[in-house]
């Protein structure tokens, strides 16, 4: 192995139970999958295609296969679920994933109102079929549900058979666990991860900075979401401390290090 | 056909009249442009290569060519166009557009200044040769042009030969019919399609709420431009209402949904 | 030559001692860098991996060398340089570098503390082996560094062997010369360059209002880093006026051009 550096964070395998980076397709090509995979297929866990791009992208069929030769799951985006649920065309859903060897699904409502009940008995029928991502969190920024009820659902959803739940963001980070903004709601991410550990959540993260944030707060195999393509190798090296925004959050001195010192009185540290 | 879903808004074929996708190319490569053929060529209603691009663009032949074959014309950014005018050189455009078999024409002075009645002398000379796009409204963020003379402008130009007339927003989506800060006229655009029909206009809208505003305005089959390459996909789900910030404008219930009422008490088609 | 616009700025040619365009490469695949190659190589004069996304990229080595092959020196990030340096692995850094026969260091402290003493010894030994660039400014916003300091530290740089001196700015643009919002700290460039020929320096202007400023103020032939590679093709036509911000910057009016007086008008001239 060319490069050697000491005491970097360990960092989980895959097939990855923690430390997932989902990654968000929004219409890339054949070639294109073709070349991610080729340049950091070990960093990307999973595969979403965005809301309901499959439906307008061509050459599907082709593309997805390129994904599950590699080795990674692929599924379909949760907005596509809510837009055959509201047709009451569910089992055509079905049809569809099977078509296409989809073996994950996104059960959200993030869109659409679906009484808690119904959702649980969604996942539950589905876990039986399918390993089910649930996602909680509107995708209206007006719409603020209160910790407490994020906690409850959570809890709940995971009982009736989710794999993990996913904490909703959009592609732009400005809703659901984030203000309009993009500014993470703190208080409301520690009142969840209070009472459910961080390894049955993922967090959709698309921005740099709430990647920071959650990798700084949980650690280097966080499960994160959201992440668009071209961001896979960016996050990799947030993960393991190799960029300028955690490269002094994971690294242990070798004795008698002459920057020592330095290092401890820059303060980055304590930016968070 | 794997994909099945009911009542979804009709959206109009190529080559179409109205419903157009122009595409803002501002350097792809050649097997960058073959990737996108493949995937959503049946999204794309033309190409504009961005403002001088293509004057520094190695491999331009081949690329333009992989446009043309795939039935996608293409044509040359209106600020090249004023770079040739200004220098006294519009018979050396004419060659140039000549050498590269292009078809299209964008006349502008988003940037030099140039009479109204000396841009359509010229957009009635091109029209007889070319089929000719004008642009209407400065990329100079402090020139505030009133809505009367938009539509003065606009009606002049269409008289003269235009085919369509583009209103300007940039690739950045904050002049023109946009605030700097990127938020819509909507004063302006109400006044002008209430003279003029939606579909002699073609409105640049580079950013997704931009887009999301005009097809909640105008209908999925409005024309709009400025697209990035990789937003083609994901504006042709808003177009569709695949996507969950116009899920809830295009589509009928079935009768006897359970979803009926909660989706209608959800709001967000309020959000207009 | 199909392309015949008179008047155009001088742009200076490969290999550049000045007009350098320096790109950040954050993970590309060894097809990405071929496109990025085959359409706009003549205007790349050096690549940058940026920070440690290197660690972490598949098929590495046929990558760079798609570079070396078109005649495009690269090199591995400042933070990785720290990350080598803070664990006493210096000497492994230069194995590294004799790996992949790269031939350019980038040796910075935006992150770690290093005195300047010290920083400028490993100036002074890389030199004897390799083309050192150094990199003043922290990547810390909120660490301002006074002018005279920066003055000061670029001239002991230069002595010290560095062939060119970056001013930092980050991937985001808003570090070092740039306030948080991402505005150009233009009293501190003036001081800096009023003693300082800008044909020393490197100014990272990842954002294209950022180059603009550069352009206007330091003329064609500036010498730029941390551009994207989809942002080479576009900063050229800004170098060479045929964007709408340079448009009316470089170029000279023929003899009795009667758009002459309307662009003089325009006043977009003074926007500066």
């Amino acid at each position: 192995m060319s490069f050697s550096l000491k005491n970097l964070p360990e960092r989980s395998a895959k097939p990855r139970a923690e430390g997932i980076t989902l990654v968000l397709d929004k219409g890339y090509s054949v070639r294109q999958v073709e070349d991610l995979v080729e340049v950091c297929s070990g960093h990307i866990d999973i595969v979403k295609l965005g809301w309901g791009t499959s439906y307008v992208t061509q050459g599907l069929e082709e593309k997805i296969k390129v994904y599950q030769n590699a080795g990674i799951p692929v599924y379909f985006g949760g907005t596509l679920f809510e837009a055959y649920l509201m047709r009451n065309q569910l089992s055509d859903y079905r049809k569809l994933m099977e078509r296409y060897d989809v073996t994950h699904v996104e059960v959200s409502n993030g869109t659409i109102l679906l009484s808690d009940e119904k959702k649980q008995a969604i996942i539950k029928e589905l876990s039986n079929d399918y390993t089910v991502y649930s996602e909680v969190g509107s995708k209206n920024p007006n719409e603020i549900i209160p910790p407490y009820k994020w906690v409850r659902t959570i809890q709940q959803e995971l009982e009736a058979g989710s794999e993990k739940v996913i904490c909703e963001a959009r592609e732009s980070g400005t809703v659901g666990m984030f203000r309009p903004n993009g500014e993470i709601r703190s208080g409301l991410l520690e009142e969840i991860t209070d009472q459910i550990s961080p390894k049955h959540l993922l967090f959709e993260a698309p921005k740099k900075e709430q990647q920071v944030w959650f990798i700084r707060k949980y650690g280097s195999n966080v499960n994160l979401g959201n992440i668009q393509p071209e961001e896979v190798i960016p996050l990799e090296t947030l993960r393991l401390g190799l960029r300028g925004d955690t490269l002094l959050d994971f690294y242990s001195l070798e004795e008698g290090n002459e920057l020592d010192q330095v290092i401890k009185a820059n303060g980055m540290n304590d930016q968070e």
